[in-house]
């Protein structure tokens, strides 16, 4: 049984009690992320992380973190608890192995009117839109559902987009319409180390079938190609050189992290 | 302490013990209800509601149950566990005396733009929208937030409205971006029964200055005026004659229920 983080202690996940009152539960009311491991380095490296770590065994692994904070345990009210509670906080880790023949094939990805909420960019837990919208993806083979609002292309379910074209790296500027995660400003830092002129700036799905190149950026998919976006193929159908060199870089940069 | 219903047992609330791999804990996915109890007759009526009145000693109370159903315990995915796994249901009832003095009164509202998703007519536990407009409007002494999506006015953070103009009662439809709640459809029915014209259509914002009476429903608001709606005095600050009409014949019929 792995050793979990649960409000001050290390342990057991099945000695676990998450309150029904807890307001993650009623109310989707907290926040969560996502840290990987390589085998030796965090990208982040809170205490609590890396003694998880150590107590699983993972030092030595590629491995995950997922750390949840909610709002607390208080009696069901629309309101805020006043006055406050203290949060719930849950943490654990799990080996992690990346698929990397998706980032020699590239994936598929379903194209969808984006229907969550207009904060994005808060890493809430209320994610039911989320799931709703990769699951039918999952279901149809794809691995991935990319939104657009307004016509507009903002992200993928649980990660970013970028779209290379006209010799430019375009993703969806940060506003309240995506979580603009760790991996993408990476990326960005990466194109501008690289020399590739980037711009935030959205493109229309209209504008897709002008595109040269695609790729999704998450922790897990890292930098992943994408060689067909709701039935429209980008470029060749082919993972591109643009996405080549900045994967190779980011590969790169992540192999420094191994202790 | 009180007793709760968990997956087939009935037991006190504190040996409830919610997985931290709960769906609803980690993605929202979940579905709720809330059912009132008028001292001996439920709006509706099931045998697991019945067994947790009795078993608090709530028969002769007016109480509210809670029901909450999530897509169950399973590794954390975004799409959904496959093959599918048993649901989490979790229900308890309390103790719910209503605040008649709100209804004599009315109350002041805020009105805010619409932040939340495009399913708002699936009563999930995605409440993260809501309870964040609720809360401002709670802290600033309004006891709801009224949302409008592109002018429109959709419905409240946990309630739908109604606005008397034109000597027509409107409401918004039916459509995704509305929890049409059974107190909506029952005033509606109570409307017909009473000869008053209703219209579900959606009024705008603008429109708002030349509405004559405006309430909210919901499972325990039942039918209050709203009298003040974003700094915008609705007809002459009263209740209006149609909504006392409407709140006085939905009381007589609630008090039929009582055993």
């Amino acid at each position: 049984m792995e050793t979990t983080y649960f409000n001050g202690n290390y342990i057991p996940k099945d000695e676990v009690r998450i309150s029904p009152d807890d307001r993650g539960f009623l109310f989707a009311d907290g926040v969560y992320e996502v840290i990987r491991w390589y085998q030796g380095g965090y990208f982040e490296l809170p205490a609590i992380a890396l003694n998880l770590i150590r107590l699983n065994h993972l030092e030595h692994e590629n491995a995950m973190l997922y750390l949840q904070i909610t709002r607390g345990e208080a009696r069901r009210t629309h309101y805020f608890p006043h006055p406050e509670v203290d949060p719930t906080v849950y943490a654990f880790v799990f080996p992690f192995v990346p698929d990397n023949s998706l980032r020699d094939s590239g994936i598929k990805v379903m194209l969808k009117e984006d229907i969550r909420w207009s904060r994005c960019d808060v890493k809430s837990v209320s994610l039911l839109a989320n799931t709703l919208c990769f699951d039918e993806a999952y279901r149809s083979g794809l691995k991935e559902c990319i939104f657009h609002r307004n016509g507009f292309i903002t992200e993928g379910s649980h990660s970013n987009i970028f779209l290379v074209a006209e010799k430019c790296l375009y993703t969806h500027p940060e506003s309240n319409f995506i979580l603009s995660g760790i991996t993408r400003k990476n990326v960005l830092k990466i194109a501008r180390e690289l020399g590739i002129r980037s711009c935030e700036e959205a493109l229309t799905v209209d504008q897709l079938s002008s595109v040269n190149e695609a790729f999704i950026t998450n922790t897990s998919a890292e930098v992943t190609p994408v060689i067909e976006m709701g039935c429209i193929l980008i470029g060749n159908g082919k993972p591109g050189p643009v996405t080549n060199l900045i994967g190779g870089k980011f590969d790169a940069e992540t192999a420094l992290l191994k202790g």
